[in-house]
């Protein structure tokens, strides 16, 4: 059973290299636009009051998965699972983006641990877990 | 550009009506199993020691979307990216899950709001944003 997505836009930042990219988005400075494609940008309407977004994306740079990995490529070895490894069955990201702006189909986010060009799937709004 | 992907594991639950489904999962009585398929059960190593889990799944149920609509389909008229409605461009739901148990490739879960049969894409563990 195949489950098809198509990208509701892309990524533009200037994190190039996945070797930088923070491995979680709480420890990352870096900054970034996602270009939401025109047909969907009707869809952001009323994002502009949030804090935070979740960002599901496409790790679209891994190419392959490993069931048992180390933590932070040194640790504990445990299941992939249990971390949230880029090297995954479905590379799907998931991401708590800090929010800055919203103009047009242009979304102003901080915190990124998303490289250039990454595609997006989704955006949601960000619910603290009580 | 297609992105594609393929269950990890399926759900069961009583829960069987997307009508019956509570809105968002920190409002459910319901609970479940996670049917993880063969290939992937490694990957649940380590997993039984976490109190809450990420589930990603595809909303297999909706056959279509609006780029606005009703908060909870009677509030405020706003973007689906504001929501977490399932009638979205690419239909993937987001879900924190108590995780109650892991016996080989079945995970126990609490607090569904996803009915039963629903494809599960991903699991990862729920690090509570601070």
């Amino acid at each position: 059973m195949k489950i098809c997505y198509e990208p509701i836009g892309i990524l533009h930042t200037e994190l190039t290299e996945l070797s930088e990219a923070p491995r979680f988005y709480t420890e990352s400075p870096y900054t970034g636009v996602i270009e939401v494609f025109p047909p969907y940008e009707q869809g952001l309407a009323g994002l502009d009051g949030q804090d935070r977004i979740v960002v599901l994306f496409h790790f679209h740079l891994s190419k392959d998965y490993e069931l048992l990995q180390h933590r932070r490529g040194a640790g504990e070895l445990t299941g992939v699972f249990n971390l949230c490894s880029p090297m995954r069955p479905n590379p799907i990201g998931m991401s708590v983006l800090k929010l800055t702006a919203v103009k047009g189909c242009n979304v102003y986010v901080a915190g990124l641990d998303m490289v250039d060009e990454t595609p997006i799937l989704d955006i949601k709004p960000f619910k603290p877990f009580a």
